[in-house]
């Protein structure tokens, strides 16, 4: 036997129990005639002590081991005269009668402590000596527990996990797809999903009525920081219900979620519209942690002679609660953080309230205290308040403020990561305009919803059409979005047209759906959660590489296994293909 | 609100009470002046009433509608007059007060009852509406049930869910890879993974001591009947452990399911070598339903004048009890049926043990009354028994009369899919011979540790090393196996030796393993369950693809969603791939 306990169990109740362990030499150390060895498993650390006077080869047997060495020992629970009260096994340590090297180690190339000396790159190519470091392996812990607990929420409101292939068919709309071609059907590909959207429609035709899967998904698109090519997605849908029933629904998991893993009452979750959230965040996920929400001024700062303002289509700023006292030096660092290209504002304005209640600005050129007045009164701004404002076209003014606002609240400490701001975003746009392609895209994709009583819109003002589509936001991140979906073969094959759809390629694509919608389609609905990036959340991380026990680097590559790499001929043959490498 | 209740239950408890329904018609039938249509969803079928001399004009509604019409209705619960105890809903029916037909249905073109007339080819084109029949979502409920309790047993167990990744490397051992072009490594493909096992191993390395996950894996094999491309895996792995803790941990699992799914103690699993499974029953997963164990007849039957039997290299025959009175007609259809090319006997001989004590055989010839006594006594055999035995060359006549022995039962009923008769095969040969490849293969995979007692026999005779593996068998089906793995590089390195690796082809594919081992791996082992095999059998039924809500037909192929299919040039430029088709 390996062992009786782990060695995270032991304490003060096991005195003088004969037990066995096994683990990891975390560290070692000579006192006198004594060595003392931390022995490290998943639950915890256990000290061994070896005495020269005892045991003097035992104990020279014990100095020759290495940091992770994998070793098992036999010994008695005795009570430690230096108590460690930080850890539960820390007033006990093991007097050891025997040890065995079950494995010796080379020294790791970085150290397998809680902060450690390895740069990212060498801990993604020895990923399993990084994930032996607590904080690394308790993300992947808690991505169990929540699973766990997913499952137990749904299970208990008749939700049924049903898996959904991988092998599946490549569709133009989306994201680009991975293909995997077929060696029994040459020259053809399957294409792995990017969501189960259309099978879990097809369940909901089935009658399956509620369906969820905890299931992995793939995009090939150029990785940014924080995406991976595959990633898991807890994907659910209910047939006859209505969005209120949805969004009760999973709002229910979220606060089971919360309760359970964190012990937190989520409490109810408010809900805003699209409109209203582009209007007061100028973003669609906004972080309701703190408040500073956007104030319209068009009407008070229009035709003072200021001509930034006057050319402007809109004028909209932020009140920074207590903020009057930063520095010119400060305001510039944020005017500075504004026009970096990838945000491109061309200015701030700034207003002072000061504690004597005068009202210091900018544009004091322009605008007389009393319109200053008139201004900060639209913030409800008190004297020690700081006001920022931004001007230009209203699309790009509001993602401007947007990036302003957050930047703010992350010098003021406004985004505290122990602390949950839920959101219901709703009523979303059905359609979004591409410059690019000259056309309209489904903001969603294009099986959602618009609302009934906008269709008639579909024609004349698509733009305006709006969706029962809706995303749950957490502290300024999507974690989750769906919609109600279109069930009528007809009105199916209008959003195709809208989107640009010929009938053939619409037929081509999704006739399987369509005609399912034939034969007695229930209406439905569902969401998505995006798995990885809930569990990020809960642990309070900014990336969700680091809940995923085996990711991809920016390049897609797994760096660990080498993976990808180049195949044999006889499998190109097997596959009818060749490699023809493109100049770019 | 589409409804308050399900389908499946209004009793005779809620009389008297409101309520709203949403199902689909399974049937209507009217009858003097009412209407009677059955509405049906997941939950059940309830019975809805239409008068016309309540509502004319309702009635008239309720008769225009077609099968698998979605309605909504609104009502009263009433008693019925003419009572259905076979349902639950069968004491109670809905006057109707109101009906909205959600969705019209055009008539499908099978019938959506418990016994269709649709062929399998219409069925799996149209599988979403095959899935609304009872018998297809039971098995789709079983199998979300087997997947929760498998989790709440690992849950309890102490294991951890880790997803591994699905875009892998590919490797030239085992089966074939599917693999997916990589479009940011120009000319560099993943490969979908066929098991986790390098990671699960890796996840060992870790210190993640116990692990599991119910997992998609690949393989791109000719497809017989019961094969899938994808499959579904509950894939599992231990550290610190020997094969002994393995068989308890996973027995305990089997009887958890069979306890909770089907109320029934499977009881302590008889554990079996492979050897002693070849020898009584000519096959590592012998069905244990029944007994009909073989009996080695060579020491009877030599030197008696029978050629045959004299250059046989093994005789080996089976007791049928109590069938002595088989006519020769059905003992010539058993001689056709193992004569069949795909089983390969030459011919069998048989000795009905008659009631009146005499012995009657097809060599009699041969053999005197006492010889045929004799034998009978080898078998236990009593008057009334029926032995039957082939002859030949050891390894085919086991395997022949494997087939013999389970083309018996069935004639007999002795397979009965409502008995489970589970057992551990245990010490496996770590090798097999190759007859084309003309080496040894891993018969469970290279990272098989072989049994410690056996390495000295590596070098001398490899094929009698013996592993530490074990398959758990049910009713002749292996629904899982696994083994205790080498955890040492160099052990590690010389199995890659003995399977014909050069060291640079065992570097360049499992190189990241190999060097994992050095950094401090633990002894560890696990197992893997075929999960859709598993709920096969829970189900009773022959093939997993009754299992699966989206399987593949036998050419790989999804023909409901036309899967494979060709993708544009486009995408294949991305790729850096064209396709060439081979002329065979």
């Amino acid at each position: 036997m390996h062992r009786t306990h782990t060695c995270g169990e032991l304490s003060i109740a096991d005195l003088g129990k004969s037990v066995t362990l096994s683990g990891w030499v975390q560290k070692s150390r000579d006192l006198g005639g004594m060595t003392f060895v931390d022995v490290r498993d998943r639950y915890g650390i256990t000290q061994l002590t070896f005495n020269a006077e005892d045991d003097a080869q035992l104990r020279s047997q014990a100095t020759s081991l290495g940091r992770e060495f994998v070793i098992k020992v036999q010994g008695t629970v005795i009570e430690r005269s230096s108590k460690n009260l930080k850890i539960p096994t820390g007033e006990i340590e093991i007097k050891v009668s025997s040890l065995e090297i079950l494995n010796a180690a080379k020294l790791p190339p970085f150290l397998i402590e809680d902060e450690t000396d390895g740069g990212d790159d060498i801990r993604m190519k020895y990923r399993y000596l990084d994930l032996r470091r607590n904080p690394v392996r308790e993300n992947l812990i808690l991505r169990h527990k929540v699973g766990q607990e997913i499952r137990k929420y749904m299970d208990a409101q008749n939700f049924l996990e049903v898996e959904t292939p991988v092998l599946i068919k490549s569709t133009p709309e989306g994201a680009r797809d991975f293909v995997v071609p077929s060696r029994m059907n040459p020259g053809e590909f399957y294409a792995l999903p990017q969501s189960p959207q259309t099978f879990k429609q097809l369940l909901m035709v089935s009658g399956f009525d509620r369906y969820f899967q905890i299931v992995k998904c793939f995009r090939d698109e150029d990785l940014r920081a924080d995406r991976q090519p595959e990633f898991t997605q807890v994907d659910c849908e209910m047939a006859f219900v209505e969005q209120e029933d949805i969004l009760n629904m999973f709002e229910g998991l979220a606060k089971h979620i919360f309760k359970t893993i964190k012990d937190i009452d989520l409490g109810t979750v408010p809900r805003m519209t699209y409109a209203d959230a582009m209007r007061l965040y100028g973003s669609d996920k906004p972080d309701t942690r703190f408040d500073m929400q956007f104030v319209e001024l068009n009407e008070l700062t229009k035709g003072k002679g200021f001509p930034v303002f006057d050319a402007a289509e809109l004028v909209v700023g932020i009140n920074v609660s207590g903020c009057a006292h930063y520095t010119r030096k400060q305001l510039d660092a944020l005017t500075d953080y504004i026009k970096r290209p990838q945000i491109g504002a061309t200015g701030m304005v700034y207003a002072r309230y000061n504690e004597d209640s005068t009202i210091k600005s900018s544009v004091d050129k322009f605008y007389s205290p009393e319109d200053l007045t008139a201004i900060a009164q639209a913030f409800d701004a008190k004297p020690g308040d700081l006001l920022l404002l931004l001007s230009g076209n209203t699309d790009k003014v509001r993602k401007q403020l947007n990036e302003l606002r957050l930047e703010v609240a992350n010098q003021l400490g406004l985004r505290d990561k122990n602390k949950f701001s839920p959101l219901w975003v709703i009523d979303f746009p059905l359609l979004e305009w591409d410059e690019d392609g000259e056309r309209f895209h489904a903001m969603h994709h294009p099986f959602t919803s618009p609302k009934p009583e906008d269709i008639a819109l579909l024609d004349s003002k698509p733009g305006e059409v709006r969706a029962n589509a809706y995303d749950l936001v957490i502290n300024g991140t999507e974690i989750g979005g769906g919609s109600i979906r279109i069930h009528d073969r007809d009105l199916q094959s209008l959003m195709f047209k809208h989107l640009g759809f010929t009938p053939e390629q619409a037929e081509a694509q999704f006739g399987f759906l369509m005609e399912a919608f034939t034969y007695g389609a229930p209406p439905h609905g569902g969401l998505a959660f995006g798995f990885d990036r809930l569990v990020s959340i809960l642990a309070g991380l900014d990336t969700i590489r680091d809940v995923i026990a085996f990711p991809k680097n920016n390049s897609g590559r797994d760096v660990m296994i080498d993976a990808p790499s180049t195949i044999d001929q006889v499998q190109l043959d097997e596959l009818s293909l060749d490699v023809r490498l493109r100049t770019k």
